[in-house]
């Protein structure tokens, strides 16, 4: 999703660095429980945050967890901004970054969870790495994540689906959950959507999504 | 899938001992290859044949495979072997038999690729060990099949592909090919459909499908 520019962004943005961390900050690795008002609660990450349906709900849903929101668009996480400032959600921080440099900007075992919504699905064989489920984002998430740590994908794009699951797969991530059909099932009662998910669905689309873990003993 | 009872199955089947072997032939386990024609060419087996009409277009589709169509319920597979009577195709062997039990009557690398069309998906949680993808059938593919060897599936069924792909990537399967939607895939061009599959299909079901092997390297 590109949006417009807004002009007011980058300005909101250097206006409030408690709120908004970016690539420029030093030192965020390893320190980001600080930022919330209770460093005690796990640390959660979605990586494409868009406009912040998903996480601001998420976040409203579970006080009980600090939600950092990622996203590489300057238009974008400036509206997130925007609704936080109005917000206030004590356990939602906001990053300016690229989910390419995880590392950079995270320390090991620093995020619970890490959460792909509708990520771009980069259809040409060719723009295969660029798609967020290939293998040196899938190591960048291993990487951050302990080892009960889950990646939390949904998707309306089958061909994405289809090749998350068989890169997983290959890259020793195992499954805890798999939906062919998020809406009609039990999940769904506690599913928060994105606003491309609401719009979409709306419309009859199939919505698959899953849950995985990195595999760190041997199974044979 | 249960066919109503054949009154003249049983005694065709002991009348034809060279196109069909049951549970009581003896010393089956590796000695399939001489019931065919050109023993020299790799074997292939179907888990559940029903009427045959997979393994019967596989047969005729592919001369240089030898396939054998394996078969629980005697009514059904009383019903390919008139069809193979007519036929005579001489790559095609039928065995009157149960999954659960191959490692009896198939040698270690015996068979090339197997496959599961359309099983029973047993949609109840206390009946999942009786799903053909559940951990203790797939360790019977195992043992049966080569290093190379694929498990090939497809179903209809939304609920017993999701346990699948659950239960394969828990057990240490690789998948090579996956599509939530084969009848709209390239794979659709050399698929050979079953008689269930044409008639739900032509409904508007989607058609799951999958390759998987055996991961015997450590990929860590």
């Amino acid at each position: 999703m590109r949006l417009r520019n807004k002009p007011w962004a980058p300005e909101l943005i250097a206006a409030h660095p408690e709120l908004i961390a970016t690539a420029e900050t030093s030192d965020l690795a390893g320190k980001w429980a600080q930022r919330f008002a209770d460093p005690k609660l796990p640390v959660e990450l979605e990586i494409g945050s868009g406009k912040g349906q998903f996480i601001i709900g998420m976040a409203q849903a579970h006080p009980e967890i600090n939600y950092i929101a990622m996203e590489l668009q300057t238009p974008a996480i400036g509206m997130i901004l925007k609704k936080q400032l109005e917000l206030q959600l004590p356990n939602l921080q906001l990053f300016l970054g690229d989910g390419a440099d995880l590392t950079d900007f995270f320390a090991t075992n620093e995020i619970q969870n890490l959460y792909l919504n509708f990520s771009d699905p980069w259809p040409k064989t060719k723009h295969a790495k660029r798609r967020l489920t290939y293998r040196t984002f899938l190591n960048q998430y291993h990487a951050v994540l302990p080892a009960d740590g889950q990646l939390r994908f949904k998707t309306d794009n089958q061909g994405l689906f289809e090749y998350s699951l068989i890169s997983l797969n290959a890259n020793q991530w195992q499954f805890d959950f798999i939906s062919l059909d998020l809406h009609q099932s039990e999940r769904q009662e506690i599913n928060i959507e994105t606003e491309y998910e609401q719009k979409f669905a709306a419309k009859g689309q199939v919505i698959y999504a899953l849950d995985a873990h990195y595999r760190t003993e041997t199974t044979s």
